[in-house]
């Protein structure tokens, strides 16, 4: 069976150079890479990884938990995600927690069986100490999973502000939030709190609105927001993720109300489709790619060092973009 | 160290029953697998997945390869062949092309590192002989990747000619159908060549404008729409996938052309975020969860069936949903 010397060999490289392509670490010119996959192809040559990591006791295989990876924000998470990893060296083990305790306890098990180095979790169906007693590197994103696991999101506090004073400058009265289920634990409520406390001291009426629990199927969405339209007819102002934002627009358009005359739309995420669908939203962006690059580095820092010393919080400015709906 | 036998005595059930949810496999209440879950904990009980998979050669792993997770579509098939795996008992390994065949090529080589036992691919970056030398089940998702490979996809034909009829039968007299780039070999090229036939064969006038390769960042659609309007003032109907259909309905109202008094579109895909966005998108619906399922059980008969018969190529049906567009 031909082995690494080999390849380097008949690719005319050193052993360190196919060994970086082959972990894929640091630079390596495109002709010098295909030399060395042609030379692997010649020879047949496919080192087994599996072996190798129960050998070295690293897989480079990292778990991302999602609630479901066809939800716009999620998918684009998913994919810096992979990209950070896969420049790493490391690989992407996708699981779709569906929102089903059952299921996430059975991927995180699963993950564990399959030696994964680390677990990114935008999930949260499961109680603290589930997260807690594991034996792993953990990153939550946009999620408190517990004390010793860090927490990498956007500056909601900031984004709720940014809406906030933008509804002000813009003279609306009455404004309704649509907010996540407060049950979950998630650095996102600070949104809603600042947004709810500046609207307050301005002396503007601020409905909050809460989604039910893993509130994603599309379909629910136009009948919930029909109620909370029909609830509070003089509604001038609507804060919302930018999905919800959408069907605010479609369900407004039922009742021939105007935007931004007769209600002025702020969202919040500025996921990429946004940037193709009529009319512009204006929206608070949250910056996926670092929050995502963040998570990887965290996470890699975490498998890489045996320290003790739990990284902290990292909270990513986000930034009103303005479009046609404010 | 406990074993497989101590779990099953701790939960009071049989080590079949362990093992059948320690693979995933075959119905088990929730009840059951709690108290599997718990003795397994209590025990802290991991079974090394990987010493199994060296000794039975199977790893359970299938990598999905994708030219870009984040697009909708892709994000949606991602989602239902993860789901249709788990509920198999098989794990994903994610992995997005880019549309970089050093990428490309590099993936495929560390999942055969990594022992997939196969793999599903939405991406065209190589050459066939790079598929089709692959010493492992593969199934193509819209893509002709070599004659072994079995390809999954929709019916295109049935497609493009579900939206040639519409324009006819709605009076469309210049007609512009946006399509990928042709260098692609996909069963979708059928619908272009579906539909140009039959505006030919009913002297509608069809300008067809094809996409660069690997045309995906929603960023470049507006431009380029902007350029085809430019070319054809008098267009009437225009035939598009979905994301580029929202694209072409913003660049329509910056021109104060309504829709679809002043221009008929129809989109196809049928992606999820459609339903939310106004006004509501005639388009053609691929049945993407069929495809992902169809895909799945076609690489799990792959991997079980030593057989040299391989499947045939699977066409699914498609379906026009009427929306506002038209």
């Amino acid at each position: 069976m031909p082995n690494i010397k080999d390849v380097a060999n008949r690719a005319g490289v050193s052993v360190t150079t196919v060994s970086r392509i082959m972990n894929n670490r640091g630079y390596i010119s495109e002709s010098t890479r295909k030399k060395v996959y042609d030379a692997m192809e010649e020879l047949n040559y496919h080192p087994n990884e599996m072996a190798k990591s129960l050998y070295t006791k690293k897989s480079n295989l990292i778990g991302l938990i999602l609630p479901d990876v066809s939800i716009p924000f999620y998918a684009e998470e998913a994919k810096h995600i992979e990209e950070a990893l896969y420049m790493n060296g490391y690989k992407l083990l996708l699981c779709n927690a569906s929102n089903n305790c059952i299921r996430e306890k059975e991927y995180i098990a699963m993950l564990q069986r399959n030696q994964v180095d680390g677990i990114i979790i935008g999930s949260h169906t499961l109680k603290l100490e589930e997260y807690t007693k594991l034996k792993l590197p953990i990153v939550a994103l946009d999620r408190f999973l517990g004390k010793d696991i860090p927490v990498i999101s956007a500056d909601h506090a900031q984004g709720g502000s940014l809406a906030a004073n933008e509804f002000i400058r813009l003279g609306c009265k009455n404004v309704i939030q649509f907010i996540g289920n407060t049950q979950v634990a998630t650095p996102a409520n600070e949104k809603n709190s600042t947004f709810s406390e500046i609207m307050k001291n301005n002396n503007i009426n601020c409905v909050n609105i809460e989604f039910p629990v893993n509130f994603f199927s599309f379909e629910n969405y136009l009948p919930f927001i029909k109620t909370a339209l029909d609830a509070n007819p003089n509604v001038d102002g609507i804060f919302a993720v930018d999905t919800i934002a959408f069907a605010v627009i479609k369900e407004l358009s039922f009742r021939n109300l105007k935007v931004p005359s007769d209600v002025k739309i702020i969202g919040y995420d500025g996921i990429a489709i946004g940037s193709i669908i009529a009319p512009i939203l204006t929206t608070i962006k949250q910056p996926i790619r670092d929050i995502a690059n963040s998570a990887v580095s965290t996470l890699l820092y975490l498998i890489n060092n045996d320290s003790t010393i739990v990284p902290s919080d990292i909270k990513l400015p986000v930034m009103l973009s303005q479009g046609q709906t404010t």
